[in-house]
């Protein structure tokens, strides 16, 4: 059966599918989509629980965490700018009829000069709704739209036409100490991030969008998050510890205008927008699971019950890097977590983080430290998502220093890597996400 | 840094763990567990969302389906039979706590003749609770135990005198037409399966057991699922079906004795227990999706936005078989997946469904069918949870005609498998899951 049709000597794909998909013989295109197209948008649901799409800035970025996030990268397979235009638009007006819980309404797309080499698109199947989320209503939804180095410069190509508009902020980022990335679950042209209190309401927004144009924008890796319920406050991450008490997405800091948006000496079209750096960080969970308590505050800096900064009393107190124990030593101690990932240690530089737990199962899995056990461990930890102005000073200064320093780097291995500009928001309906780019 | 300690000229594995883990240059062993674990306690919250934990069948077989699971699998190594006792006896104690809110309290557990082989865990971090779903509550936590065949014979080793208490339900599976199975996603010794409706909380109860006794029962695989709620009705599954409707814990068959409950001829032990068959089913969600929604129910067998069987108007009216449409053909065509699958035509067997969907991301993968395509494409679909009397007369009867005729089979591949016996639950505090076996 596994059997590459170019090799094959039966009927070759396209003529296959120009006949539709093969079904017990029979050739199936044609059919009652119209009829359950209808019955659905009878019933959409756009109640309660809806985060507003549209606005100066994208969802997504300072909106409360959700349950859960898909987040999705493409590649662009097309030399046409109206093509991409074209995606871009209709990505954005079916994020935002999702966003309000109602249902796919958006046709796919098949531009004219691939509409021949990939399947019938336009005929079977084209504007239903896959269901699966259906009636289950928005669960606070948003999906945020970015781009990628590759939008602008693809292997030295200009293929759109916009590469002089390539913000300075959407650094190559530099090898770090200790990366072991998987290309094939790194970087990327476009970008989506899903969010929502509902897994499969998130999921279904990732694949209805991505099914929008797959000839044009082609998936190239997803990764699911989660993030238990705030109900007991700031939500803790795989290692236990409340992650988010600062510098967060719930607590973010002042002035965004300085630290988050992009800068107003920048890309004009970037103006309201954002800059995200992705990473996945394997925690290897079975070693931090076989440390005190008390060690795994002074890898992070922090007390685990409450979170509050060792030498202080609770969560929200200023981190006060000078205090010292009763021992002489920094109650901070000089590697921990928190004291080099601080403004006070980086001249200010600050990143506002999203943080999901990720879990992808188990995998053999060699450990970077003594005992360098190889065993089948976890393949879970933490997708870290921090939005900023500028990555050349926030994300790669602070890890610069983090990757050589951190005592957090004995249990962690960041093995997946993205950059993304993430543009303005748009304004409102018939605008779209990239406008300010490409209009 | 990549480097098998076993080849390795530094100090021996043992020594480096005997001193425990190296941290910054230093060794850390003791500290101040206790005062956390105290502070713990004090605060744990055994609230609303609780299912109760003892009685005569377990958890999770008939409860109402939660938002998320997260099921594993291990694998023994030890030939002891008292220290599978011990690990049965405390996986149960802790799972009770866990699903009554409770923290962790359970003391890890290292056996004599291996106490001295992998780490001091007892000397570090063993009462302490990893955390991170402290105080989000139990979430309608539940926790299964499962028993795979090598717990009876391993290699043909009847390692813990029991291969005479085997029951013959518990069938190794034949090779069904299309399987494309991994082994080590497949099978184990003992299996956890923890369903609450929060992934932190589930996926914290799966940790916490499988670190009381990391030497004696070591993870093989595990693998998370999800439901959206089921407040727009009966949940549906990633094909946009509604999937439980008949013969599911959530509408399971009116005589669970003649159908699910381990049957009265059988082993005595298994008496109020069950059998399990989960099947990882991979869907062509890019094929599915090409397809018209009409197809759609004709390979389904019923409507997808009501759910109702073809030819009928609601979703629980009755399958009939024998209903014609005006063209003379059965409304439900001879290869629909529910006419296949239901009782009436399988000498009445029937499969109490557990279902959860899964997505693991996207993966290179060769389509089954026509054409053939060789793309990305995403590896989610169906966690198949079948809960039997007999697997003979259920899963294997049905599977085998499923896997020849069934038309849902151009979407599907079946990618992981395994069988276990489902114990009795146990019927108070003291009392473990496998005492009717073991005591
Ligand atoms: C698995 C990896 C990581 C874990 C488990 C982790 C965990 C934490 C925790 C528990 C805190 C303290 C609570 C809070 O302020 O929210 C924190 C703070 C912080 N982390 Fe991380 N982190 C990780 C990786 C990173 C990385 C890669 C960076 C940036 C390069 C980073 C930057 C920060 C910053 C800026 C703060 C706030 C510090 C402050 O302003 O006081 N973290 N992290
Ligand atoms: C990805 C694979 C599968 C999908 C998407 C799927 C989907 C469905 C759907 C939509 C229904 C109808 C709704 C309902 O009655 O709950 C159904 C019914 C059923 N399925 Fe599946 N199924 C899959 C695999 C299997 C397998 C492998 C078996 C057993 C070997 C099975 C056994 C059944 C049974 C017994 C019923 C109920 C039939 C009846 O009593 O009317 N299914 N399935």
């Amino acid at each position: 059966m596994a059997e590459d049709i170019a090799g094959s000597p039966g009927p070759s794909r396209r003529d296959v599918l120009r006949r539709g998909l093969f079904l017990g013989g029979a050739a199936v295109v044609g059919g009652a989509v119209g009829a359950v197209a209808d019955h659905v948008a009878e019933h959409h649901d756009g109640g309660g629980d809806t985060v507003p799409f549209y606005g100066a800035h994208q969802g997504g970025v300072v909106t409360d965490t959700q349950q859960n996030t898909v987040i999705a990268s493409f590649d662009l397979h097309t030399t046409s700018r109206d093509e991409v235009v074209e995606v871009l638009r209709r990505w954005t007006a079916l994020a935002a009829s999702l966003a309000h819980g109602d249902s796919t309404t958006v046709p796919i797309y098949t531009p004219k000069d691939v509409s021949d080499s990939y399947s019938n698109t336009t005929q079977i199947s084209t504007t239903s709704d896959s269901l699966e989320a259906w009636q289950v209503g928005p669960s606070r939804l948003t999906v945020t739209i970015g781009f990628g180095r590759g939008l602008f410069l693809s292997e030295g190509k200009d293929r759109y036409g916009i590469a002089s508009r390539m913000p300075e902020e959407l650094v190559e980022l530099p090898h770090f100490a200790g990366d072991e990335l998987d290309p094939a679950q790194s970087d990327g042209d476009l970008f989506l991030q899903a969010c929502g209190d509902d897994l499969q309401v998130v999921f279904h927004a990732v694949r209805s969008i991505a099914r929008i144009s797959p000839d044009v924008a082609a998936l190239r890796w997803t990764q699911i998050g989660y993030s238990p319920s705030n109900k007991a406050g700031t939500p803790r991450n795989l290692m236990g510890f409340k992650d988010g008490t600062i510098n967060s997405n719930a607590h973010p800091p002042a002035d965004l205008d300085s630290t988050l948006w992009a800068p107003a000496d920048g890309q004009s079209w970037m103006r309201g927008g954002t800059y995200l750096v992705y990473r996945r960080i394997r925690m290897s969970l079975e070693h931090w699971d076989r440390l005190q308590v008390g060690d795994q505050e002074k890898v992070i800096g922090r007390q685990k019950v409450s979170g509050a900064p060792l030498g202080a009393r609770d969560e929200f107190d200023a981190l006060d890097l000078d205090t010292r124990g009763s021992d002489g030593a920094p109650a901070i101690p000089v590697d921990a977590h928190v004291r080099l990932a601080a403004p006070e240690t980086n001249d200010g530089a600050v990143l506002i983080r999203r943080a999901f737990a990720y879990n992808n199962g188990t995998t053999q899995f060699t450990e970077r430290w003594p005992p360098w056990r190889q065993a089948l461990e976890y393949d879970a930890g933490l997708l870290f998502l921090g939005y900023q102005q500028d990555p050349r000073k926030s994300f790669v200064a602070i890890n610069s220093k983090l990757a050589i320093n951190d005592a957090l780097n004995q249990f962690t291995t960041h093995t997946a890597s993205a950059v993304f500009a993430i543009p303005p928001g748009a304004s409102g309906p018939g605008h779209w996400v990239g406008e300010t780019l490409f209009a």
